[in-house]
């Protein structure tokens, strides 16, 4: 018999879905509106409800379905409890039982900052290892471990939220977190445009930089380009994330850092600054950890949520 | 049948053996040297011959051992090959498969710090808790992760070497493991005295440490009799360790780190030191991880060994 299972990626504004097979292969893909109103109360039912209607359209008796894996924006503890969703509305409840309750199959929720790193190791830039840190560079920074093939989901759910390290004791502005001197507020797509205008501001040296939009894009083409300015800019993007992720490896020694998200679009150079002061700082045991760019964009999640629930 | 096991710590000077019954209680503690001549080769031979006479001694067969657990000083990966043991005189081999052939029993071997923080876990200060930090401050800072009830070994057998997390820019001196700017280099037992050392040359302030050696257990005495300067020379240690530990916290997220080595003797008054600064930058989701003084000293290792075992 055919084996079965869907993989789900919860989003502020969409819900992704996947049918896989259990090789891991997608066989339906599709999307649908997440309505947060009334406390995201729509959000289970919604998602129940499109599943019933895939397996009703291909035919697949829910005997067939192995489950459910689903990654949701927040800190989700082992058990599938979700302590708050603030992009949702939801606040603490037991996710994973409820879309159970709502489907009659078996669920696996887990944060999906991790949701995607497993997806990355299972069928991405991770591919072939066990033991990988993803680390994704949008408009924050998120950050999923995995050890030996699993989720390091942690106490509170907090497990691999790198983007709120502290590594940088001068700043004084506020993260999107509450704390100050956060990785994300230097590394990220918004963090790295903030790294360049305080640059530019505090030199005269000539940039192309000052006569367009500073975007991470802009910087790492102009990197590419030639641009002085712009590469000092990355490198002090460098310094930060590459210490930071020295800082990661002492603690979970992955065979692969996987890096995603926009900032990534740059390419193999945003290694180039990366790996410079990860390298002067590491412990020695971790120097040869490889540098990989995630492979499945905004795929990753439900890759992983498939990958979440075949494992279980 | 009853069932026994053997947790086993090697160290430099001294292999630590305990018989334990499957409840983890220990039946018999004895030592042995260990014979470092000879690039080492002597010390799984001396491990098995004293295996064999304490089971002669015991009346116990073999098909009433689980097996061995072993703790050795050195990166272990998850196979059981150690790269390097400098102390053991030992370069890269199958430690498990070799102590194994050696006893005809099931061996599983780990790093001695790690192996000591899943003691620590199953009967120390760790108990109750599945998801634990264990820093040792001794000579080095050694540091072990547990996730979910297992170590967390990493790809190089480098899984929570937090000793050698760079967490400090301006130092000048080199560290033991080759790097600069190590959190062992100011939060070891000879970290500290360092750091006092520096604060004392630097400033006039009367100091009761000025008329003695000073020690990591005289600095943190001094502090409880309300010495000034002592207390500024905690909080950086405090600063240091603390902010490092935030830095684990955001990759880990344990439900407590548990503190342990020579340091440690000083007593609760540190935790006063360490969470001051770690509550001060660490993610919010991590702010509540309790802190717990190690509870089983030198035993830490050989109860982790059997659990080691017991767990395979």
């Amino acid at each position: 018999m055919n084996k079965y299972c869907f993989g789900i990626d919860v989003g502020g504004t969409t819900v992704k879905l996947g049918l896989f097979n259990e090789a891991g292969d997608v066989l339906d893909k599709w999307e649908i509106k997440t309505i947060v109103d009334d406390n995201g109360k729509h959000i289970l039912p919604d998602i129940a409800k499109s599943v019933e209607a895939k397996l009703a359209e291909k035919k697949i008796e829910k005997d067939q379905v192995v489950g459910i894996g689903m990654g949701v924006p927040g800190p989700i503890k082992a058990d599938g409890v979700i302590l708050k969703a603030v992009n949702l509305g939801w606040g603490t409840f037991n996710v994973a039982e409820e879309l159970g309750r709502l489907t009659g199959l078996s669920v696996k929720v887990g944060n999906d900052a991790n949701v995607a790193a497993l997806g990355e190791m299972w069928k991405g830039g991770g591919q072939g290892h066990a033991n990988i840190v993803m680390v994704t560079l949008g408009t924050g920074v998120g950050g999923g471990i995995i050890v030996d093939g699993r989720i390091l989901t942690g106490a509170n759910g907090a497990g691999g939220e790198i983007g709120h390290m502290h590594i940088n004791d001068e700043e004084t502005e506020k993260c999107g977190c509450g704390g100050v001197g956060c990785l994300e507020q230097v590394s990220s797509a918004t963090g790295i445009v903030r790294v360049a205008k305080k640059y530019l501001a505090g030199t005269d040296k000539a940039s192309v930089l000052r006569d367009q939009a500073v975007s991470a894009k802009t910087i790492f083409d102009a990197v590419k380009a030639g641009d002085e300015a712009a590469a000092e800019i990355a490198d002090i993007f460098g310094k930060y994330l590459g210490t930071a992720l020295a800082n990661v490896a002492c603690v979970a020694d992955p065979e692969v850092f996987v890096i995603g998200g926009g900032v990534s679009n740059a390419g193999p150079i945003l290694f180039d600054f990366i790996k410079k002061h990860y390298q002067k700082v590491v412990f020695a045991g971790c120097k040869d950890a490889e540098f990989a760019l995630a492979m499945l964009g905004n795929d990753a999640g439900i890759y992983g949520a498939a990958k979440l629930i075949l494992d279980k």
